[in-house]
């Protein structure tokens, strides 16, 4: 079944104690859609500017991605620069230009319209709510987030809360939106407000989800070399929300084993700057890391 | 076959967000030997001093816990007073009155010297080196330690890796003592040392097992209340040894299972302060959170 997903295409200037990278391909709907592009056929919703290199377009068409919603705006393309420390935790921003993303009101293409899986990536939960209401009865819809929105616009984040199935988090995202330091309990409080799961992320910690009744707790694949981080959380979704798709399922067991899979790709991800080590690996690589990732936590 | 524990038997001053609890029985023999209790004799070797109640002693026998090596010196007992923030994750030192335990040269009884499992708990590396030429062929030798030591006796630690099989330490210490912040190159590092194996601690992430072919993740059995990390590291050891020692047997497989039983004994000892919620339990208590952990973690 073919995916929907609703986020940034931007172009990144990363700096790490590894190297530097600027003018790279990125943004939440990049990582989703090549992590995804494994497991499924995948439509990205998102805007670019007339600077937008056609090369990266070529590249999702290349992957079967669908670009038909990747809007081109009269101006540039959203831009980040920032870098990392040696413990690769914490993305320190160096600027920040919205450009044609400020703009952005994301229509889905008609056809796209009966998406069963849509992925939400972080953008204002106003267009992440209006992206729901224009598409029809999908199967999952997983919703990621960010500290400033749960900060500025808590109450449609509220709203949007109730209208999703999974949300994903990151473990101080969780916490301050709770204002509950322990997680089993903030993941109980954010469940209140509708979704039927929420995924809270840790990291190189690995992730723990919450459904109403259970929950599973994966530690992250270990890695010996982490080159840039960025979009480990986004290619985690891709991976995730890819595999589900795929199967077709979305019970408890199909998730565990998804989650899985999102790690495997993440872990892939951070292994070399932008979507570059996606492009290099195959579906058998992703098996073999699953198979090892197996091997190294059984008891 | 019966472990021998060399370390503290100490009275904690504990402040948690959760409570306040003067006097408390601590020190990671008792912390350890409690929880290897479950599944093996423990004998201690450890000195207090003159004030120590006699009921501790008395708690100890109780539980199988030979004492033999516990030996009473003029003076008083190791007293540490310290507090922890919300985060439960670093404990703030007020005072320690190191006491008898200045003084403390193990001797190991010789009745004990033949024993099979043998855990030399956080002391001076000299006297940990000192404890194991006391003992003849132990099955398993597994070590702890800390900062304070990795920076000021170095070389004594280094000298004691080679003697050791499995060496658990923090996520901090491992990155301190290599230089390495990778945890799998540290863990590298820190074999090329000698031991066979070595366990770093992660606190609420759980901890991961290297040896020289593989290793082992785990995670933390997740908790919503926690009152008191104090003992969790030395807990989570009592049970790891303590269930090597009832099998008999030091393979990977089991090995693997002894660190699952260590996560299990940790997640109980912080439900409360000092060794309280340990002796609440029984080992249907164990074998049901075993279960659970099980249940929570597969895929």
């Amino acid at each position: 079944m073919s995916i929907l997903v609703v986020g940034s295409v931007a172009i990144d200037s990363i700096k790490t104690p590894f190297g530097n990278r600027p003018e790279a391909l990125g943004g939440s709907a990049t990582y989703f859609s090549t992590a995804a592009s494994f497991f499924s056929k995948v439509n990205i919703v998102a805007t670019v500017g007339e600077d937008f290199p056609k090369k990266y377009i070529n590249l999702f068409k290349s992957r079967g991605i669908g670009v038909k919603g990747l809007h081109v705006a009269k101006g540039k393309t959203f831009r980040w620069k920032g870098w990392y420390d040696y413990d690769l935790n914490t993305a320190h921003t160096v600027s920040t230009h919205l450009n044609v993303f400020q703009n952005f009101r994301p229509e889905v293409p008609r056809e796209w319209k009966n998406s069963k899986f849509v992925f939400l990536a972080n953008i204002d939960p106003e267009l992440q709510y209006n992206v729901l209401k224009q598409v029809h009865r999908p199967k999952l819809v997983a919703c990621d987030s960010m500290n400033y929105w749960l900060e500025h616009k808590k109450k449609e984040f509220e709203r949007l809360l109730d209208k999703v199935d999974i949300i994903l988090l990151n473990d101080s995202e969780a916490r301050q939106f709770t204002g509950e330091p322990n997680l089993m309990r903030a993941a109980r409080i954010i469940i209140s407000f509708g979704p039927r799961a929420v995924i809270i992320k840790k990291g190189e910690h690995g992730v723990i989800y919450f459904s109403k009744k259970t929950h599973f707790i994966a530690p992250a694949y270990l890695l010996e070399t982490v080159y840039d981080p960025t979009g480990a959380g986004d290619t985690f979704a891709g991976g995730m929300v890819g595999y589900l798709s795929k199967v077709g399922k979305v019970d408890e067991h199909t998730i565990r084993k998804s989650i899985i899979y999102g790690s495997i790709l993440a872990s892939f991800a951070v292994e070399d700057f932008s979507i570059d080590r996606m492009l290099e690996i195959s579906k058998s690589d992703i098996e073999a890391r699953y198979k090892h990732f197996s091997a190294i936590t059984k008891f």
